[in-house]
């Protein structure tokens, strides 16, 4: 029933060497890794706008050389992860360089900011998707928790159903959106030149009014949201069809073109228009409805922009298995994150994702835009890790035009150190619990690590020594005489010559009852029988392995024969008694004994 | 620290042989036993007026004559019940009387209606107790079933404790109550002669008045539900102090006269002071302010009658565990319901009812009060059984006196169908459920039963047969070379000659590297390496165990020796893949191979 269940929601399993057939190709790779870098186009500009009106209508002039400077870092980033593409042809993410280049405790804080950060990447991602939705239908508005998981479960099945199948779907809403926005864009430049725009202020006017260094570097790093999702393509570089850098390095650079088109077409559009950012309608929605008025076109721009929101969520269900993969490889997390699913998904960890996401939709009610500032700077800190992996791998290695090289990741590591400092420095109350988890998250990874080193030790074998064949003492714990016992104590017999049974009575009587029976039965092995006066089991059988142990020569193995009978429907157990399992259990934690389980299939 | 808590909750274990301990005296035996037959006081007399009031005031009347009828019924009962106790010194309860005398058959519609009775008994009580309070306290209306919860977890962990503690807290409030209500009838009475009364009709004015027989014979069959609990002593003669059938029958009888007097009083008293069934007050709540105003006397009243309600569900706990017992040693119900708990309580049964009981709270938020016809003709039934039964016995045995006693039982018989058949006959909108879950609870015992006796059947050892010694194949599935490994093959190679080692690869790679290393190590046995594509472990070793089974000779035994390490803390299981678990569980169920585990404890 399960399995029919699970074959109809995931599909059938695919064998192990499908896995060349689960590789993306450019548009595919462009539809799974973009959709997170860009959905903030969505949000971006208006991030900036929210910042400056602090200062009054005047100041939103600046938002021009703002969101020129977030576009002269977009370049920055993908000049840089681009170098690291063609560096790690195997998958170049922030946890590998780090690792590769700055040693185990930089690559660790790396690896533990991604991996949060992606959880929050869904939850933050699946609840402004429903809040798009339930701006357009208000009475949808009580059910939005649901809503939310109900988008997390179906991509959930998309990602377990495997990449491939799930790129297909993914395309159509991506591209959609990206024409959309296009379209807007074109058609808004040339509303602006033939009946002119609403703008704000001049630059002069902005020069006079009173906006701050601190507004405009607050403004900076809110606008800096929009780059989150760039690194997508880095860390993906094994799921590209080969030659996999090449394919990647092209699919970064078209991610970015796209990107910073609508981005600063955006940005300008609302400037023109004179836009302020309002709490009843998002930038784009009004840049849409002075265009195109409340047209089909306005609401298949709305329509797509919720889309691409749920569907960024998306992205970490890439990313996240991936780098739970790396790090269990590495023994930081469990290894349950390294199985295979039966589609060749890492099940594990998109299970993991989902659930923590969940966790945290629930826990927040659905409101989780406050966390978005948190998320950016968990994806900042490794950027600036990644660059200064790079830095150090040109100075170390010196290939032909490291001079070069060198430079554009200074200037990364630099630019996405400052935006990490102006993020903590102008938005501490809202990214302090960064100071909190990642040591907590780090904690895990090297206890994780220790317990895997220290096991590895102990169950080192030695391939030189011999193997030493010891002697064996078999106890078998009786509760009356069935064909179950006597093809138990048959067995005994064919593995040792020391054979003992054991009964565990509650009273005297029955005690004395099962001593004749034994005696006229007559199997050849000894009966011990022991009276238990607080009606345990365990507890008498503990002891008298405690004296066999005792008694026996040191090197011996001491062997626990438990009859089992199998009943030939599941629910059936619950007739009997599972005391079998009961000591089998016991006895395989507590005592250093082995256990063998002698079933008996009944067939009717 | 499970343990540790169920320490604190239930108490320390107590020896077997503390059983006589346990016993009840005549005074504590009426305390445990009496609760739900005294407690039917509280509701019987009201039951009948809220048939009669249908017909006018002056029907009121005829409570007088009905009270007396259901009277006599209980000396009936009493007087057949105090036979029963002697000719069953061991415990006779309907369902060992039914099987004694009438078969297999009509025990089980005993039993099954009993022990579906006691689910309800605790369902009912609890829920009424609840509304005693919550009419008291209307602010606690909302929190019902959380309260009705409470007493029923209370119990729980009383009777979980053992019987003799349980009695000892129970007998106050019991005896408070009994206190309580004849204090109650004596001042009543002699306000009566002092005052005087406001009966509403004359024997002559009802006699004019249109009470038809059918609504006469509802309101005997509503005022028989005070007669409910009657049964509770017979069936636990066992827990009784020796001579346990004298100590039980004067239990019994103090119980009929106490009962009969409080039942009677009270429903005088309420034709005397000319009480009306109300939606908002309750008969005793009227008699009660009429005869000592609000005052602190009335509030003790009022709060015996509410405790007296929720300890009437602790007759049930005495009753359900030890009728649970008798059917499953009979192989009618799970064996569990015989294994005794740590304080010597049947702790299976005491844990189902409560669950039970709680599912019905819910169910019906509380509101159980429709399950009372229900609950009465479920007693009914295996009255007029356990009658039939005796009537049988004095028929075939004819002991001294034997006619005077199967006068005795005939009448008891007679009395109690007929009763069924007005119930069955008066109420069936509220009685029919019934007929639909007895023959579901016959068809349980049944298939249980036939499960048992094919089992038992399959299970029987011919004493004379030899024990055959055949041979020994092992199988080891490995996954590389670990100290747990070395320590397998080690075992292996003390219980056969015959072992072989399994690995299964995912791919063609760690194929090579396993038998690489293998033959470097050559521990002396033949290592059979499988390639899985689907990535799973259980199928390819499933085919190779088919394989051997098919080879080996027809009589030889396969073991599949399982090497496994066991972590030093519970939690640091979820680092490992349980693989060896999956292995044992899939094989022990669907394969007929014994299996056997080698633990190797990690000690950090």
């Amino acid at each position: 029933m399960y399995s029919t269940f699970k074959r109809i929601l995931i599909g059938k399993p695919r064998k192990s060497a499908d896995i060349e057939g689960e590789k993306l190709g450019k548009l595919k790779a462009l539809a799974v890794l973009s959709s997170d870098a860009l959905s903030s186009v969505a949000y971006g500009t208006e991030q900036i706008l929210l910042v400056l009106i602090a200062a009054g209508a005047a100041a939103l002039w600046y938002s021009v050389p703002i969101s020129m400077a977030v576009l002269g870092l977009l370049v920055i980033l993908i000049i840089s992860y681009r170098q690291t593409i063609f560096a790690y042809p195997s998958g170049g993410g922030a946890y590998i360089v780090a690792k590769d280049n700055l040693g185990r405790a930089p690559s660790l804080v790396a690896g533990g900011s991604l991996l949060v950060d992606y959880i929050l990447t869904v939850a933050v991602s699946s609840s402004a998707g429903t809040d798009a939705i339930t701006s357009a239908f208000p009475s949808l508005h009580e059910h939005r928790i649901a809503i939310a998981l109900v988008m997390i479960i179906f991509l959930t099945i998309m990602n377990l159903r495997g990449v491939t199948e799930s790129a297909t779907v993914l395309a159509v809403p991506i591209y959609l959106f990206v024409v959309a926005i296009f379209v807007l864009i074109i058609s808004g430049v040339f509303h602006y030149v033939v009946y002119g725009g609403g703008a704000a202020a001049s630059h002069l006017e902005a020069a006079a009014s009173n906006v701050s260094l601190f507004l405009v570097l607050k403004a900076f790093s809110s606008g800096c949201s929009a780059l989150t999702g760039v690194e997508a393509v880095s860390n993906a570089i094994p799921n590209f069809r080969d030659p996999a850098p090449r394919n990647a390095a092209a699919t970064l650079m078209m991610m970015g073109i796209i990107l910073g088109s609508m981005f600063i077409g955006i940005s300008l559009l609302a400037f023109w228009y004179g836009v302020r950012p309002s709490a009843t309608e998002t930038v784009i929605s009004q840049i849409a409805a002075t265009t195109f008025g409340r047209s089909t076109m306005y609401y298949l721009i709305q329509g797509a922009t919720a889309l691409i929101l749920f569907l960024a969520a998306n992205t970490a269900y890439s990313a996240f298995p991936l780098l739970a993969f790396m790090l269990a490889k590495d023994k930081f997390m469990p290894h349950m994150f390294m199985v295979r699913g039966d589609r060749l998904g890492y099940s594990n960890g998109i299970i993991f994702l989902s659930v923590m996401s969940a966790v945290l939709v629930i826990a927040f009610h659905g409101n989780t835009e406050n966390l978005i500032p948190l998320y950016a700077v968990g994806v900042f800190i490794p950027f600036t890790l990644s660059q200064l992996g790079m830095m150090l791998r040109w100075l170390k290695h010196k290939p032909a035009g490291w001079t070069v090289k060198l430079a554009i990741n200074t200037v990364g590591m630099l630019t996405t150190m400052s935006i990490t400092l102006i993020f903590i420095f102008t938005k501490f109350s809202q990214v302090w619990v960064v100071f909190i988890f990642l040591p907590i998250v780090l904690y895990l990874f090297t206890q994780i690590n220790r317990h895997y080193n220290n096991t590895a030790e102990q169950l080192r074998v030695n391939l030189d020594s011999e193997l030493v064949i010891k002697g064996n003492t078999v106890i078998i714990p009786v509760a009356g005489l069935t064909k179950v016992v006597a093809n138990t104590i048959s067995y005994a017999k064919t593995i040792s010559d020391q054979v003992v049974a054991v009964y565990v009575g509650f009273d005297d009587e029955s005690i004395a009852k099962m001593e004749r029976k034994w005696e006229r039965w007559n199997p050849g092995i000894r009966l011990v029988t022991i009276k238990s006066s607080y009606r345990s089991i365990i507890g008498p059988l503990r002891k008298f392995i405690d004296t066999v142990q005792w008694k026996k020569g040191k090197e011996d193995h001491i062997t626990v024969v438990i009859p089992q009978f199998v009943t030939k429907h599941w629910w059936e157990n619950i007739l009997h008694n599972q005391t079998s399992l009961l000591i089998r259990a016991y006895l395989i934690n507590y005592k250093d004994v082995i256990v063998t389980t002698v079933p008996f299939h009944l067939n009717k």
